[in-house]
């Protein structure tokens, strides 16, 4: 860390800071410009020390240097991390497309909905069973039927079974049916919920909060990753921002970000991050463009009828014509599709 | 609701809005305009309703007319509700004050605090014995100790003790120990634990995530509503912005705005809203004059040594001269404090 | 628009929004609901209207129905502007590069560049010769002599010269030497200088202000056409969220956002955008595969010695690279490049 | 500034820093950690150094130490200016209050307006003659019309008058009638306007633009203050994020914050921070007891009939109510009001 001292800040205040660092089982380094005073703090980085710093007196700022997150990084991974269970296969060239309705609403339409998927040419099924929704008037999910529907699903058609888990406590029960475990938006700092999915040997999607940076989003992952679950997929479904015109401002740029800063595969929800069926498309492509390592699309039979999120729902003909774009331009970059 | 169709519908398409509002068990009511048309859907509100109707052909938008939450809402309830728990009580023109450490940290630490707390006038003793962290390698809490801590603090001061509850699995623990649950704002969708403390017989602290909209926070204050427990408060603790010279943005609009929706009282934390200890005095006389309910406050005996959120708690000093100058403003505006 | 009146909105209060709408010349139509009354405003649309009946006693809100551009908009023109100048091709299936440095340093910087711009095969030249610095103290710009340099290395190279024009009594000057005038995202909303834009007959660059919604971004091009210059491009520039991991947010929506709701041709700049020369080759191709007509990138032959935006400028053969794969993306995508 | 290194960088490559430290006339110190190693680059500080040692080769990061504003820095003043013109006194104690209209509308119109105004005990006359629109087909203000209806209305009643200037060719009409000149938001950054009124030798009232850092905010003040008008007022109206229930986020930490940094006095707009008449009241009492030099609010004798911003527009008995309740707090925090 750099501590960077106030203008006209006194010696007896350096030699705080100085005496503080070294009390923190750190060396300290001191550097008098013409105008102020820094002092470096080296060696291992210790948790809360830039906190402790930054508030004693005569100091103007404390700069971090290393990235908090360690497991996630590719300082210590270089290669590229691939999740694979069943045919779905997420990063090193492969592009991993998982689809299917928000909520599993009928035996019908999961089923429906898993052959338009399967024959698509993509190799996950996503389907809520446990539903967190903002009001406690929506439909809350069908539960443990859903996930036996989403079972039979997969039996029919060997697609990987991609489902979100709210609480510590739904996990045994999840992991009976489900391949991969998602980890919603909202839960992404539910830390007993991180450390409980850490705990599985299901691969976890963990999508990101709607708030969250970059750092928090990765330090969301390490708590995964120190737990014990290695496969990790890290999924972009959009942030708050000022717009009005879109449910969620998709940045793409943290596809590219992402991939310089840790080795986890990285995912583009185009469905949430735009929250409508107009610009589905077109941001699916762009996702692949941007170097994602896989889509996770809402479809839908009847997109009018769907009990949640029909607005932003492909109809099983959007979603060919989607896969469709989208693997021309995979192509075009030597990707896998 | 409104169903706005798009400049020149056809007849087939206005009359699939129709017959989709009637299924809806609403009724239709059309209108037509010079440049479109418009179409009422009539009677009580169906959840998944707006959604249904946007999907359908030759639809432009869908507007609903009433809020949806409702057992939070002043169209349900008009007079302001008061929590009341040992000596806090916090609504109807008591201003109550809650301060403490961010975490509990020792017998000694927690004990001198909640003299300072008790001294100072203040009515409730906050510290965290569970702590959310969003770095796994950043010190977790010191749990059940912590909170056997906050009792005898409690027991020394009668100070009522709001501490942080993380998992549905832990209510049962906390409950032992504290006055009031609090939920966290990186928790403030997490439904299963808002069940979980709707199920409580004590009061409940909810605080706004930093990107909710005010609908959003209501809606999650409705889920601990409608499970059962009606001692809700609202804490305001700031949002994420552009703005980098507070850690969070604190939007003291949503104070009158909260009054004048809901008959939940309002809390404001100007420590975590602002994340910077100069501020902090500041915003919290500008809470009171904005007319908040009650104010929870970091404070630490030795800010520089505190193992989490130093840079933002008061001394003792700090929170006496606080809590004079509020006091100055809440006397102005005929407020008890 | 639709007024919707507050529940148990009394008679006089919707006989009041009644005769308002009709002194507004507008007719009027009631619809009263189970829980309560909308009153719907038929006609032209009036400026000011919805302002005005909101404030109406016994109102709730008022509902606009129309987009409030019309030049700008679909519903007036539904095929989509092509600008052409010089070998500059923007829209109709031609997406239309201009590359070039922040600002013109030298002549050799400049003449050095326009070649590689010219080699790699894009079709504009972009540089700064008037520069609006977020500081005081920083470089300012070449002013006319950096306009003179411009047009020199038009001439030897056939590119069209893009350059920011930042007052109205710049426009006779900058025209002298400019092929496109650039309106910069700081003046998205300085209405003297759009009217003074629209007087020209030179194509305009409108690039989107941070913090700008749609409608604000087409209500200001809207300025502009309505002026009489038809021929506008509208450039995606990134905005203002809490993510600091780049300098703004790319927000890639707008793209086929925009295209659903106007004619006007879509340039999208990924180095501002990003902010971050390593993330610039990955926007721009997300920029292509979202649909963009056109993309606007800094380039500099040594970007660590640039006077401005080095941190974000491509190397003459970086941006050659990124060249390649944006066609490899056209290409697939059926466009030219 | 402070370069930080990669991990693992190369001997050359932190010898080019060095040499590029060297080359731009600051002198280098070197700092090797056990992890990483960074350079120190010390001296008078050099605009774009920062950007320019980014590019270079094995460099992570750098840090600025020192702030970019000069003249608007309590660095370089400590004693709070005071901007005074005619009766209006913003600083030093004082709480400045300027109202009226958005727009001045009639004779009648401001006339009673500034009665209003002047027996509430303000000093000072806001009214629109120029006004920046978003829609084209929005009322424009009156233009010298309107001046010359301020000038009367202050002959009446020896309000200071403060009108906003769009462009730099409007400082000499303005000037014939104004008081005060006023830099609208959307011109936070229009620099040549800036200058221009930095020629001036009327006081300046610069609004925050809505995506504005303080920094950004501070350096456009400084634009001023360079130019060589040192009475400028800095005016926070809120900021946009992706609250809806506000017309822009009105985020009052930045009074306390403004106040440690600059010695510029502070005026709070909570019309346009709030954008509804039912928010103003409160958020006014939030920003005197804040700590703001100064208010600035829109009234109006029918907002229902106003042709701009009615629905923010306190009524005349609304605007003594807030006076008299700020005056409250005014007194209770020793403010003079």
């Amino acid at each position: 860390m750099i501590v960077v001292m106030k203008e006209g800040a006194a010696k007896w205040q350096i030699d705080g800071v100085i005496e503080h660092i070294e009390q923190l089982g750190l060396r300290s380094h001191v550097i008098e410009g013409t105008e102020l005073t820094v002092v470096a703090a080296l060696g291992e980085k210790r948790d809360g020390a830039k906190q402790a710093l930054e508030t004693l007196e005569g100091v103007d700022k404390v700069v971090p240097i290393l990235a908090p997150y360690k497991m996630a990084s590719t300082e210590v991974k270089k290669e590229p991390t691939v999740v694979e269970t069943r045919g779905l296969r997420v990063g090193g060239g492969q592009i991993g497309v998982i689809a299917g309705p928000c909520s599993v609403e009928s035996r019908q339409q999961i089923l429906e909905v898993a052959h338009v998927v399967k024959e698509a040419g993509a190799a996950g099924l996503r389907g809520g069973a446990f539903k967190p929704r903002t009001s406690p008037y929506s439909f809350q999910g069908m539960k443990e039927k859903g996930l036996e529907l989403l079972a039979e699903a997969r039996d029919a058609t060997g697609l990987a079974v991609v489902t979100e888990i709210m609480a510590k406590e739904q996990v045994e029960l999840v992991s009976k049916y489900a391949d991969v475990l998602q980890v919603g938006a909202r839960n992404m700092q539910n830390y007993p919920l991180l450390e409980a999915v850490g705990e599985s040997t299901l691969p976890v999607l963990l999508k990101r909060g709607p708030s969250a940076t970059m750092e928090e989003f990765l330090l969301a992952a390490e708590y995964i990753l120190k737990t014990g679950n290695s496969r990790v997929m890290l999924c972009e479904r959009g942030i708050r921002t000022f717009e009005d015109h879109t449910r969620f401002t998709l940045p793409l740029a943290s596809v590219p970000y992402l991939h310089q800063h840790t080795h986890l595969p990285i995912v583009v929800d185009p469905s949430h991050g735009t929250g409508k069926v107009s610009l589905v498309t077109a941001m699916a492509r762009a996702a692949v463009a941007a170097g994602a390592d896989g889509l996770i699309v809402e479809i839908h039979p009847n997109p009018d009828k769907a009990l949640s999120d029909g607005y932003q729902s492909l109809t099983p003909e959007g979603f060919r014509s989607m896969m469709a774009e989208c693997r021309k331009i995979a192509r075009a970059l030597e990707m896998q599709m």
